[in-house]
């Protein structure tokens, strides 16, 4: 699901549009790629701090869309972008809390996606 | 509206994503922020070659939602971004289109987002 060109991308520093919808408008936060932590192929845990909105969406609807980016990929000035189609989950505790609180010491939730589809933007 | 630090952010590159949404679920497009052209301090052009689904979202719904980053920001690695909140139209002639085609000669629409609000993100 999350191949060596989703990898590539994510290595280099970029923003992350998280979008998600309930019964009103989307609402749409960032974070950076550097903040990510990539698991099982097709998990992606972020660190909440604020996204209070976000929660309040996904738990009405638990479906999240996701943009990354990077304009060198391999080491070429070529760019890619992918949109990632998921679930979301918030948690604050648990394993992958515990990982995220050390890697982002402000998280105090972290929202977990998965993927459940990866297309080329760009 | 667009002031120096959003301007200080799209002089990096980066990726942008462009939210529309008409009667379903929201759509997320992206593109790079050194193929925008910034105009009378609160338009921005954007290149349109696909997009077809953002441009039917906009015909039911004109109100768009776009983000930015960067995680250089004058010069120091602070990283910020913003949420732009505007309204579109595409436009396939006129003084815009002519502008961004001698810029970005694979478009063959403009997008113009005229924006009305701009919030901090990270």
């Amino acid at each position: 699901m999350l191949n060596h060109n989703f990898h590539d991308v994510i290595s280099q520093e970029g923003i992350v549009a998280i979008v998600s919808w309930g019964n009103g408008e989307p609402h749409v936060v960032n974070t950076w790629n550097s903040y990510l932590i990539i698991q099982e192929n097709d998990k992606i845990l972020i660190p909440a701090a604020g996204m209070r909105k976000t929660q309040a969406n996904t738990e009405i609807n638990d479906k999240v869309k996701l943009t990354v980016g990077s304009r060198e990929e391999g080491g070429k000035k070529m760019g890619r972008g992918f949109l990632l189609e998921g679930t979301a989950k918030f948690l604050k505790s648990g394993p992958e809390y515990d990982l995220m609180k050390a890697k982002c010491p402000f998280t105090n939730r972290v929202l977990i996606v998965t993927v459940t589809s990866v297309t080329k933007t760009l």
